[in-house]
């Protein structure tokens, strides 16, 4: 398949080309960036919401009746639900199986599961283009959805205009832990499964940690109760989602936004190229094998010859 | 502070000097590097030992259980807990806090978290250093805590001689596919809290799972029960991790371990000098800014830049 089809095939809405166009994204096929470098002026139109929170805080169900809700309004949807996937078990879980029941026979509803093996870029990387490709095939609103953990899934969620953060009542240290980390970048938190006991007390320990944030803004994080099951409280967070992206579009944030995104992402795709172009010089290279066996056994260590080989690397690429 | 006098302070069991270079490891100050450049030939002595698993399967107690085992068999322990981390709390949140209190007392004992926060080089690398720092230092046995989410925190196990991953009866979608991420990277598999239900189910799923891996391996992860309150299957652990230890040295794995270990790290550190080289020239300059400026309203795209970008910077390298 050319570039020019798959182009091609992607501004026409082919479905089949869109999924062609993520799966050379994730395979990190050199077509797959031609492709996006041509489609990027036909990007910039979606609202990308990011979902994210601890395990077991019901993103998933929440994605899925948001999506409902959108659709009702007439919106056309993407999802990407970035899973911890493994070799060992075949890839990605979760996302697709569960969502595709409700919304499978919709043809306005993109789902795609995205794991985190072997992208050389990282899996932001990946997820960041493919949230473009599905931004040019013309949906109007893409969710992506991931677990609430560590570095690499807030880079994921980075990408979002809007982050809704769910929470869960109680729990342990490893939750009170990746919460804190979360909870910074939340534009709007949703206590889910609000027929549940302690919301309440929930709903009040979310606020007061927002009364100790001295940062200064104009967007306070409203904090909503939903229940996914019954579905109460999705329209008024779907009214909240809308409202915050006016506030942004009204504020400059919007701008603001897109151009600190275009910083990273430029930052991101020139670390990549570079170490492309790195593991290409270096691939059989028998001073370099030579070298990682007397790294290991303690002959010379690795920052005295990673100094080197850089400089070398430099002066080979300059001829 | 100069280099010799970090490197002569760590040398010679000064918990101070340990203590202010890990500091500069998280602060990626240029004397770090130097430190562990001229530390490294020290290094390669301590067994390390990797523990992770999902958010409240009792990762924390576990280590602190194997801890005062391994102080009962004149064993000297450091300890690296990550954790998910954040500026509007202040960063890294339990570990040290809650395994202080039971061996805050034993000079024998090192016990640091390190967080998730604006690493170039990323928490791997960061964690990766310190580990070094630590068996320069001394310490007979490094225990490296993670939460089992996410890519970064795979990387980071990825140093581990031995990887323990603990796992809980039961519990969601998300939990479960955490748990699909982290199965194929275990050396030994815990079952803690042993006096819960469901225990003998969760064995046999385990091994179950074990069962349909395909990969020939002569080291089939065992599956141990512990109860980190009553302290039950403890020495029985330390026991395991022991023999696994000696299969990794008699099979020549350990070996093994160390070259491949050596590669990653070799080119870890390049990416991590090209990127800061990188950045350091593109600072304050005025093109660069404008071409984010254009990436963000659509004139021009990211790909393309970043490839015209690179092949200036390789050229102005070269002069």
């Amino acid at each position: 398949m050319s570039v020019a089809d798959l182009v091609e095939g992607v501004l026409s809405h082919n479905r089949r080309y869109l999924a062609r166009l993520i799966s050379m994204i994730e395979d990190e096929d050199g077509r797959a960036l031609e492709a996006l470098s041509l489609l990027y002026k036909h990007t910039g139109k979606a609202h990308i919401i990011g979902v994210t929170g601890p395990p077991g805080s019901g993103k998933s169900s929440l994605v899925t009746k948001l999506t409902a809700e959108f659709r009702k309004r007439s919106k056309t949807i993407g999802i990407i639900c970035v899973d911890p996937s493994s070799p060992f078990t075949g890839g990605a879980l979760l996302g697709d199986r569960i969502r595709m029941q409700e919304h499978s026979l919709d043809d306005e509803v993109y789902v795609r599961s995205m794991g985190t093996r072997g992208h050389l870029g990282g899996l932001s990387r990946a997820t960041s283009d493919a949230v473009r490709a599905i931004d040019a095939f013309g949906k109007d609103v893409i969710f992506v959805e991931t677990v609430g953990t560590g570095q690499s899934e807030v880079e994921v969620i980075d990408i979002a205009h809007t982050v809704i953060v769910t929470d869960v009542p109680g729990s342990g240290d490893d939750i009170q832990a990746i919460k804190a980390g979360i909870m910074e970048i939340a534009d709007i938190f949703v206590v889910n499964k609000s027929d549940l006991p302690g919301i309440e007390k929930k709903v009040a320990e979310i606020n007061a940690m927002l009364d100790i944030d001295s940062r200064e803004r104009v967007w306070r994080p409203p904090v909503l109760l939903t229940n996914s099951r019954s579905g109460e409280g999705i329209p008024e967070l779907l009214d909240t989602i809308l409202a915050h992206y006016e506030y942004l579009k009204e504020s400059g944030d919007l701008q603001k936004k897109g151009l600190q995104r275009s910083r990273e992402e430029l930052q991101d795709l020139m670390k990549y190229k570079l170490t492309q172009e790195l593991s290409l010089k270096l691939r059989d290279k028998p001073e370099y094998e030579e070298a990682i066996r007397q790294i290991a056994k303690r002959e010379i260590d690795p920052y005295t010859v990673a100094e080197q080989l850089i400089a070398e690397f430099l002066f080979s690429m300059s001829r």
